[in-house]
């Protein structure tokens, strides 16, 4: 089923505890879409500046199953560029610099043909922005966003409209700690899908991998366990990318929402972004096949099995 | 096949966000040998004061698979006591007093009947004291060893040789990089069974649960999510006790140390750690059935499933 997301597409200068490097892709959408096309076609929905030159859009076309056609070039315009520089512990990161760029600018629309969309996922924004993205597509029958703790802090009314019409919340642990005040991630993700709107959430844990609250029951994965890890910027946009793409992908006919179906589709989702972490931007992925996914796939299974 | 440990008593006195209490029982080889008791019988070895009163005998009583001919009361002694605050985020914690009491003695010995224990457990102390310990036992088969910070930094060669005689080894994270100067705890844990002597080390990662590194291969297990923890005292050394008494249990005959053995071995230690942590000292343990414990275990199961 048609899967779209909209998101940023980011110019990154990264420094880690090992490496460095400037001016690389990035950026929440590009990432999730990267991702998800291992499953399925991704309509991307973005904008960026004339400084979008030709190597990014290079690095793109080496994933055929994404639809560029609502990446919007906007001239005159400079694309959001961040740098961020890792500690020593890898987990902890500090933005080094913002430039806002597009983002200062309207939201990007989707293109009319892309109206049909079934899966949408929203990444990172203000929530009126996601929730008017959301709107826009009539059939849609599966819709997850994610937010940041700007807007949980802030626009609390707006991200309380925007999760009355989600499917699923994807936040790390502290957001969902922020969003109900429960320290407890099980009890904060329980709050939210009692209370807030949402079937299910999903609470990420970086290296620690992720707990699933569903309306069905909880369940936990580990995340994959990557010895050598180059970069873990864009690990859960494309956590979320694998995700949606399987699901999208696996139920083309019949969704599936159960906890076994999101909890297969986020197994899917942690083996892609372990590839990601182990290079700088879409590096790895730009290279990875599909077998090396399923390889994994079966590898993480039989790490995470219990007779 | 008869398990032995040797480890603390203690009487502990704690502080949580949101309790405390004085003077309960605690120890490693306690809360070791109250964990194991559900799956088998169990040797314990340790040593404790004229102030252990009769309260702590009754409790220990509630146990019947504990076997506390090895339990030592030495009469002009006090047992060992400690204290700890926990901080908001349960996760740290401080150690707010100790008074060594019999630790600082001469370290318990087994009785001679003790002497065809075929499983042994060697509760932190120092290195010499555990392959002391250890070599008194001619027909064991299976050993594994805890230890921690103090050692790893000023008892190195004692630690070396320790390890060069047993099966496993549990630590936590930080303990792990501390013994390997290696971060990720992968590369540190295959480092430890490549070139330090045991077949599998076990990285406690505490509510994360833990990565069991094994000659095999790598598996990772979540904590069972607990939501209303009321004191993570005694998780580690419980979760030790699950894990060796299942596997005594479950391998009387045959032992099986394969990866999916010890991995199914360590999530019975995970179910009953999480027990454990649902009150003080052996509350909850001490009116805990084994179809409590077996239903976790499904649910646990069935929580980490991937399909």
């Amino acid at each position: 089923m048609p899967l779209i997301v909209t998101g940023t597409v980011g110019i990154d200068s990264i420094e880690t505890p090992t490496s460095r490097v400037e001016k690389v892709l990035g950026g929440s959408s590009v990432y999730f879409a990267a991702s998800a096309s291992f499953f399925t076609k991704v309509r991307l929905v973005a904008a960026a500046g004339e400084d979008f030159h030709e190597d990014y859009h290079n690095l793109l076309a080496r994933f055929p199953n994404i639809d560029i056609e609502g990446l919007e070039i906007r001239q005159g315009s400079r694309t959001f560029a961040w740098g961020g520089k890792y500690f020593d512990n890898w987990n902890a990161r500090e933005t080094t610099f913002t430039e806002l760029g597009v983002l200062a600018e309207h939201p990007p629309k989707a293109p009319a043909k892309y109206s049909d969309s079934k899966f949408i996922f929203l990444g990172n924004s203000h929530p009126s922005v996601q929730r008017e993205f959301l709107h826009a597509f009539p059939e849609r029958i599966f819709s997850v966003a994610d937010t940041m703790n700007l807007w949980i802090e802030n626009e609390r009314q707006a991200l309380a409209e925007l999760m009355g019409d989600i499917d699923g919340l994807i936040i790390n642990d502290e957001e969902a700690h922020l969003l109900t005040g429960i320290r407890n991630p099980i009890s904060a993700g329980r709050e939210i899908i009692d209370k807030m709107g949402p079937m299910f959430v999903v609470i990420k844990k970086g290296e620690h991998g992720c707990i699933l609250v569903h309306d069905e029951g909880v369940a936990m994965l580990p995340a994959y366990p990557v010895e050598t890890v180059v970069d873990p910027t864009g690990a859960g946009d494309s956590f979320a990318g694998g995700m949606m793409g399987y699901l999208a992908a696996a139920h083309s006919k019949d969704l599936n929402v159960s906890r076994a179906s999101i909890q297969q589709a986020l197994a899917h989702g942690t083996v892609i972004a372990s590839f990601t972490i182990e290079s700088f931007s879409l590096g790895r992925l730009a290279e990875l096949t599909k077998e090396e996914v399923a390889q994994r796939y079966i590898e993480f299974q039989e790490m995470v099995k219990i007779a």
